[in-house]
C-alpha cells in the first residue's frame, strides 16, 4: 500500500525558478508555493503596479506587486536557510513564513492609498478576507490543513502567536522592505536603495521573539536604515508622483458624487458602483485591477460633466497640477480655498493640500510617537542591545520624525480668473508661497 | 523691436533630466522633444509594454514603450554629440534625427503582432499616420516648419533622402536595436543584451550613406552582435511569450468571428468593431491601448461563448497551452488537426502552429535571403570594407538562417477526450513530438 | 611664418581614453596631461598601493594611486565640463584644475602612514618639493609658463589664491574624496562607497569661494557623506588592515634602531639608509617605492636580529598580531607594558596601542572641534545656507566624532611565557578586555 | 575517550567569509582550506599580478594571482554543492577538488611567460614540486593523508584517475576560466568577459567522465565561449600588454648574456642567479616575486651595460617599443634584422616578432589541430551530444584559429640612425607595414 506524501512535503520533481534581476533568481521548490503562485489571485498582482502613480515621476518604475511579492518570498527563503544553522528555528514553521511572505501584499488593490482614502477600503482586511474566503488561494492553503490558511492570515495581520515568523515579514528590517528598497531602487535607476542585503542575511538570528542582529553586522544595517530614509524623500514622496494620486483622488471622489447624485454615466462604471455604495465584495474588490480604473479613466474623459472629464484627462494624459510648499503660515488652508471659490475655482475638486511624514527608525519608548519594536543586536555573550545604544548615527536618527506639507492646484484655471483682481491676489499669495 | 528666437531653436530654460536605469540620465534641452514628450500621443505609450506578453515568461518584464522611445531618443542625441567633431555631421538634421528617434514607435499599439495578424494593421503605417494626422503630435511638429511632420515620416519609413540619418535609427546597428537589446536585457534580469555602447558611440563616424564603425570597434560590435543572437533565443522567442501570444490570438479570433455572425456581447465591445470591420481611423487606434484589451478579455471571462470565455479566461488567468516542437515531419499539421476535430476539439481555436527564425548578421549579397544593408568598417586610410570580410566570428554567422517551429495544445483538454482511441493516437503522437 | 601654438592650448590630434572601471572612461585631451601621465614620477604611482595595507583585510584591494590618480582628474575634468555654463567659471584656470587633480597625490610613498611616523617625512611637502624640484613633472609643467608649476603646487598645499579650484579638490565634497569612495568600495567589493555622484556632479555650482551645491541635491550630499563614515568604519579602519601597519611600524622602526646601533646588514638597506637619517632628498624619496620596501621586508627575514627577522617574516607570510579593544580603563598601558617586560616580551617591538577616529561632517563654528569649511546650499533665490542646518540627517551627524582604540599583541608569545604565574596573569587581562 | 575528528572532516567553529567582488563573498568552512590559505606558498601568490604585463594597457588590471586562486576555489565549491543533489557524485571528493582548485597556480612565477621561455622554467612543474616538496602546504596537505598531496597535484595536471574533478578544474568549461574571464573583466573594466555563471553552475551535471551540460544550459555555454574569444582578442592580446613583455624579455635576456659573460653588476643579482644558471631550486623559485623582479629592473637602470640600463628604464617608466602588422610577406625577419644591423641598432635587443592566436573552441576529432575534449550537452533522455553539433553559433567557430604577428622597435633609435640611406629605406619599409 502506498502512502501518500502529505501535501505540506511534496516537492516539485525540479526546482524551479524565476529570473530576477534583484535577487537574480527565485528559487522554488515546495509544491505549495508554486501552486499559489498560479492562482488567479496572485496572478492578479501583475495588473497592479507596485508603485502606483510613481510612475508619472519616475517613468522606468513599471514594475508590479507580484514582482515584489515574489521578491519578499525568496528573502524569506533565504532566511530560513540560514536560520537553519542556529538553534531556534525548528523548521516547522518553514511553510507557514514562506506562504505568509508570498502572500502579505495579495488584498492591495490599484493606487490603494487613493482608494482607502475615498472608498474607506483597507487592504490589509482584503488580504484576511481573500486568503480565508471562496478562493483558489484558500483552496490550496487547506490542502495543507483546515487550519492553515487562518495561520497565514494570522502572521500577515501580525496576531499569530509565533512572534518571529511575524517579526521576518513585519518588522523594522523585515523582508518586505528589504526587497522593495532594493527593487524600487533598481526599477527607477536611482542608487539610493541598495545596501548590503547579503550581509544583513548572514548577520541575522532566529530568536523566540524575532529576528536579532549579530552585533558584527551594525554598519550593515545602519546603511540599510540610511537607505529607507533616502528612499521615501527622494523617491517615494516624490511630489509628481503624488500629484499624480492628487488627480486620481479628486477624480474618484467626483465620480462618486456624481453617482450619489443622479449622474447619467455614457458607459455605467459596473466596477466602482460596489466601491461607491461602500459595500465591496471579496469578487467586486478582485475585479477591479489597474486595467480597470484606467479603462474608466479614459471613459470620463468623454463624460458630460466637466470637472469629472478634466481630471480624468489630466490624470491620464498627465497634465498634472502644479505644487508649491505649503504649512499654512503665511495663508490658511481655509483662506485660500475662500479665495479660489470667490474666483469661481471650487476649491472641492481643485485645491488639495498633501502632508507627508517619516520616521527613520524609532521604538517604544518614554515619549516616542509609537509603539515599534526596535531592531535588537545580539552581542557575542549572547546579551541584547537596542541599536541605537550601539550605533552612534542610529542615535542620531532615532525618533527624527521630518514631515513636508505641499498644496496641489491648476495653474491654467488661475490663469484664466476672469475677475483680475482677484486674479492678482492669489497670484501675489502663490509667489509668496513659492 | 524683439526678433522672436525660431522654434527649432528654443532651449529650454534649464536642461530637463529623466532618471533612466540604462543609461543613467535622459537630457532633454531642446524645447520640441519636451513639447513631444508631452503629447497625450506620445504619453499613450506609457500603455503599451514594451515586449507584449513577455512577462509570462519573465515576470519582470514590465516597463513600456514609453520607456524606450526615451532611450532610443538619448542614444540618438549622444551619436548627434559625439559627430559634432567630425567632418560629415552639418548639425542641420539634428533635430530631425532627434524627433524621429523619439517618435518611431509611436504607431506601435497593444501586442502589435497579434494584432497586426488578426485585424491586419500595420503598427507602420499608424506612426506615419499619427504624425501626419490631426493629433497633438502633428501640431507640435509643425511648429519647426510645414514640411517637419512629413520629414520625420520619412525619416521613420525609411524614405528620406538623408540616408545618414535613417541608418541612426534603423540599420543592423542603430539607436532602436542598442537600446531594446540593453533595455530589454536589464529589465528581464539577463545579462546577455548587454555590449559596450559607450564604445560603438565612441567608434562611429557619420558618412554621407550611414553610419560607419572604425575599424578598432570591429570587437565591440561582434560582441553587439552575439548579445542580439542570444536575446532572440533566450528572450524574445521564449515559447511561454510566445505561448501568451497565441491564447491572445485565438481569443481575438473568436471574438471578431462572434462580431461577424451577431453574437450578442453582454459587453459591448465598441472599441473593437472598427478593429472587427478592419476600418480603423487614427482616433480608434489610438484609443485601443493595453489597458482596455484587457478590460475586454476579463469581460470576455464573462461571456456565454464557451471558447471566447476559456481563451480569455486562460490568458488573464495564465493558463497557458502546453508546446512542443514541431516540424511536420512525424505527422502534418492538417493530419493533426483532423484528430483533434475528430476528438471534438476544435482545431481552429484549440491549436496553433507558431515558427520563428533570426537572421544574426546578413547583407544583400549574392546568394543572401534578404537585402539588409551591411554593416562597413573604416580603416585608418578611409577605406570602407563589409564586416564578415574583416571578422572571422561574423563571418561564421553572416546569413546563418535558424528557424524552429512549436506546437501548441490544450492539455486539459486532451486528457478529457471520451473516445479512448483517439485520445490514446493523439496523447502517443504527442509522446513522440516531445 | 608660422604662429605656433602655445602649449597650454595643445591638444591630441586624437582622445586618447583609458578603460576605467569606476567611470567607465578616463578622457585625454589636452598635451599637458598627457605628458604629465608619461612622467616618471607620475608613472611611479603604480608601485604605490591605494590602500597600503588593507589587501590583508579585503583581498582585492590591490589597486594602486595611479589608477586613484588618473579617477580624481576625470572627476575634475567632468566639473570643468559642467561649469562652462555656469557664469562665475571663466575657463582660465582650467589647466590648472585638471593638472592639480592629477598630481595631487604625487608625494605620497610606500605605506604612507607608518613611513612618516618613524621617519618623520611628509608626503605634502614631497609632493611639492617633486613639482618645484628637477623633475620630469616640474620640467612639463614650465613648458605652460615659468610660473605653472608653483601653481599647481599651491592648489594642492591649499595657499593658492583661487580659492574655488581649491575646493574642487580639496573640502568635504571634494573630487579626491568622491572618487576614493566610489574607487575603494569598488576593488573591494562593498557597497557601502556608493553614491549618486552623477547627480551631485549636475547640482554643483562654481562660486568665487568655493563649490557650492543646488538645494536640490542635498540629499545626494547627504547620501555622499552617509558612504564616507561607512567606508571609515567598514573599510579604511579595519583592524586587520591596521595590524598590518602596526607590524610595518615595529619592523621599521627596529631596522631603523639596528642600523643607528652599527648593525651589520647581510644586505646594506642602502634606499633605506637616508630615511633612517631623516635626511632624505627627492631622488632618495622618489626611489623607495613597495616594490623596493617589499624587497627589503624580505631580505630581512634572514637578518641575524631575531626581533627584525620575526617582525618582517610575520608582515610578509601575514602572521599578524592578534587586537582586542583597549582604552586604559581596565589596566593603562604602561601597567601593560610593564608586565610584558617582566614576561621577556619587549613591549617596544611586541606590544603596539592603535587609536583611530571619523568626524563625519563637520565645520568651523563655535565648539567645533576643526576648522574645515562647510558645505553650502544654494537656494533658487541664491541664498546660501550650511548643509546641516537644512538636513536632519546631517544636523543629527554633525560633529558626531567617535573614536575607538585597540592593543595589538603577539599571541603565541604570551602562550610561550614560561613563568605561569605571569603567563596566567596576563591572559586573565586580555581575557578581560575581549 | 575522545575519539579525535580526523583532519579531512575539521570544519572551522564558524564559517569564514572573504569579501570578493566578482563572487560576493568566498565562503570558508573546512579547516583544511583555511590552513592552505594561510601557508606562506599561497599567501606568496599575493605578490604575482594575474595578469602579467597588462596593467601597462588597462591600467586598472592590478589584482593578483591570491585573489584569482581564491575565486577558482569558490566556484568549485559551488559546483560541490550543486552536484550533492545528483547521483554521480559522491562526495569523497570533495576536499580533493577543493583543494586542487586553490592550489592549481601555485606554481605560477611573476610573469611567467616571459620567465619560462627565458630561463625554461615550467610554472606547471613547480606548482607539482612544490606540492610534493618540502613546503608548508605540503606539511598541511599531508595532514589530511600521507597520498593526498600526490593526489593533488594529479589533479592540477591532469593524471589523476578521476576524470570528473579533472574536468571541473580543467577544461573547455572549467572553475579556473569562468573565474578568471569574470574577474579580468571586473578589474579591467570591460564588459566583455561577463556572462551568467549562475545558469551555468546551474545547469551543470556529474558523469563519471566528465561534467556535463544540460541541453537547456546551451545558449548560456554559448555566451560564454564568445565572452572568451573577445577577452583573448579585445584584451589579453593588447599589443601594448605584449609590448611590456617584450620589453622584459629582452631585458632579462641581456642580464642573462652579461651574467654569462662576466659583467661585474652593482648589485648582485642575487636571487636570479639560479635562473641564468638554469638550476633553479624551489626556494629560489618561490623567492622571485614581482616584488624582487621590479626591484632588481629598477637597480639595473644604473647599470654601466648602456643596452640593460635602457631596456630596463623602458619597462619601469614605460616607454615602450612601437609596434606594427608584421607578417613576413612585405620583407622577411631576417631582411628586417640585418638592415638594423647595418644601422647600428643590435636586433638581438632591439626587434622583436611576437606572435599569438586563439582558438575559441575545438576538440579532437578527424582534422583538429589539437586534442582537447569537447563539451557535451545532455538531453533529456541523458544521451549526450558534442555542442557543436548542437548549436549553429559553436558550429561555426570550431576550430577558427586566429592568428596575429607584430614586430615591435624602438622608434627613437630609428630616428637617431646616422646612415641616411638606410634610415630612409628602414622609415620607408616601416610606412609600408603600417
Amino acid at each position: 500500500m502506498l502512502t501518500e506524501i502529505p501535501y505540506a512535503k511534496k516537492q516539485l520533481a525540479e526546482e524551479k525558478v524565476f529570473k530576477d534581476p534583484v535577487h537574480r533568481y527565485v528559487h522554488v521548490r515546495d509544491q505549495l508555493i508554486w501552486d499559489l503562485i498560479k492562482t488567479r489571485e496572485f496572478q492578479r498582482l501583475r495588473r497592479i503596479k507596485q508603485l502606483g502613480t510613481l510612475y508619472l515621476a519616475f517613468h522606468s518604475a513599471e514594475h508590479t506587486r507580484f514582482n515584489h511579492s515574489l521578491g519578499v518570498y525568496e528573502i524569506v527563503r533565504r532566511m530560513t536557510e540560514n536560520f537553519k544553522e542556529h538553534g531556534e528555528w525548528s523548521g516547522e514553521y518553514r511553510l507557514l513564513a514562506l506562504a505568509s511572505a508570498l502572500l502579505h501584499d495579495l488584498g492591495h488593490g490599484p493606487f490603494s492609498h487613493c482608494f482607502e482614502k475615498i472608498f474607506h477600503t483597507d487592504h490589509e482586511e482584503y488580504t484576511r478576507k481573500i486568503i480565508l474566503g471562496n478562493t483558489d488561494v484558500n483552496k490550496v492553503l487547506k490542502r495543507v490543513s483546515p487550519e492553515f490558511p487562518r495561520e497565514v492570515a494570522q502572521v500577515i495581520d501580525q496576531t499569530h502567536e509565533n512572534k518571529l515568523i511575524i517579526s521576518m515579514i513585519s518588522s523594522q528590517i523585515d523582508a518586505d522592505r528589504m526587497d522593495y528598497l532594493q527593487r524600487d531602487s533598481y526599477y527607477t535607476g536611482v542608487s539610493y536603495g541598495m545596501f548590503d542585503m547579503e550581509r544583513i542575511l548572514r548577520v541575522m538570528r532566529p530568536s523566540k521573539e524575532e529576528v536579532i542582529i549579530k552585533e558584527s553586522g551594525m554598519h550593515a544595517v545602519e546603511d540599510y536604515l540610511m537607505s529607507r530614509y533616502q528612499m521615501y524623500w527622494q523617491v517615494y514622496f516624490h511630489p509628481v508622483s503624488r500629484g499624480g494620486e492628487v488627480l486620481l483622488n479628486l477624480a474618484l471622489k467626483r465620480a462618486k458624487h456624481l453617482y450619489e447624485h443622479g449622474h447619467e454615466f455614457k458607459q455605467a462604471p459596473k466596477y466602482f458602483i460596489p466601491f461607491f455604495e461602500e459595500d465591496v465584495s471579496v469578487d467586486d474588490y478582485l475585479r477591479l485591477d489597474e486595467m480597470v480604473v484606467n479603462f474608466y479613466l479614459q471613459e470620463w474623459i468623454n463624460e458630460d460633466d466637466e470637472i469629472l472629464s478634466d481630471l480624468a484627462n489630466r490624470f491620464v494624459n498627465r497634465e498634472l497640477f502644479k505644487y508649491l510648499p505649503f504649512d499654512g503660515s503665511y495663508i490658511t488652508q481655509s483662506e485660500l480655498e475662500d479665495l479660489f471659490k470667490s474666483a469661481g475655482i471650487d476649491p472641492e475638486y481643485y485645491f488639495f493640500s498633501d502632508s507627508f511624514s517619516d520616521l527613520p527608525y524609532d521604538y517604544d519608548r518614554p515619549g516616542a510617537k509609537n509603539n515599534r519594536k526596535p531592531i535588537h543586536l545580539q552581542r557575542d555573550s549572547g546579551e541584547l542591545r537596542e541599536i541605537s545604544s550601539q550605533s552612534a548615527i542610529i542615535n542620531s536618527i532615532t525618533g527624527v520624525h521630518r514631515m513636508e506639507s505641499k498644496l496641489y492646484y491648476p495653474k491654467e484655471k488661475i490663469l484664466e480668473i476672469e475677475d483680475l483682481e482677484i486674479k492678482g491676489e492669489i497670484i501675489n499669495i502663490l509667489n509668496q508661497l513659492a
